[in-house]
């Protein structure tokens, strides 16, 4: 599947902290780069997500804003 | 300022491109990975972005999708 | 690729809008059932969306709100 | 009320699941084409959802995604 | 209609300003406290905004985000 | 830190309820204008939110619907 989010960034599954509703999931996306992502529960088990496993973190460029200090 | 957000990369503006409303901006997060964001023109301005500028992607974890192959 | 966002709904493409930076897509879902995307000019390219192709809508499930007369 | 979002599609709720703070929804849009909703518990219990309510599902059309095989 | 947005606020146009795809449309939801939306130009002509009109600014409490200083 | 979002609103935060994963906090940004803003508990006890404090309620201009009776 190829999709219109402009940004799929490869990267490895750091850690998965699941709740009762969401699951939160943090990949490195570069050496000491990670982002955290937040799903539905359901999503994470469909996609069997755990430490270790090579995923893609996916983001619309409209949801990337830019600050500056 | 500080805010909810959960990812705040820092990164170097590679490329500004400005369209009549929105622009987009491509920031490098590590070496080789970037991100690309659209913001409006005028927040674009408003920020003084311009190429090897030092700036942050900021993007909330709920707006962080994950995929697998 | 298998992502986290819950809806993936099938359809067929039956309008394709361009515009200076953004397209958009109408795609048809069920008979007389429409779902109206707009994406990047550069996503819809790349997809190279067209007229009858069959495409997936992807929604995130905390996207879709609930209304009621 | 009339509201900007360009879609606003009618079902019939399918299905509710409430959690601690977030309630999931279910949507038929058309027979066998669902749409899942992640609604906050209070907006579900304003509204008055339950199976069988006929209800509108309403997405940004930015929010739209679009992915071809 | 009645939506699970939670919230609603009341306001008055005080510009609105239209581009090629979507329109920016300012509203002052109390004195000296504007809000600023873009839609796309299609829902603002189907909408009737224009300068004086009363409208409601709609927003999800998860696109809400919270800064400090 | 100044970022691209259009719309930084002053504000006092009135109430912060915390739930199991999200925290909603509500800003009044007028008197008797509240907005209400649903982020992880992990963020807001990072910013260290409590009643009376003085917040921004931070809001991409994209993620404004206008609406009208």
């Amino acid at each position: 599947m190829k999709i219109s989010a402009r940004n799929t960034l490869k990267g490895t599954v750091k850690a998965v902290v699941p709740g009762a509703v969401n699951t939160e999931v943090v990949i490195e996306v570069a050496p000491g780069v990670t982002i955290t992502s937040i799903i539905t529960k359901a999503s994470a088990d469909s996609l069997g997500l755990s430490e270790g496993k090579k995923v893609y973190a996916v983001i619309k460029s409209s949801d990337v804003m830019v600050a500056i200090d």
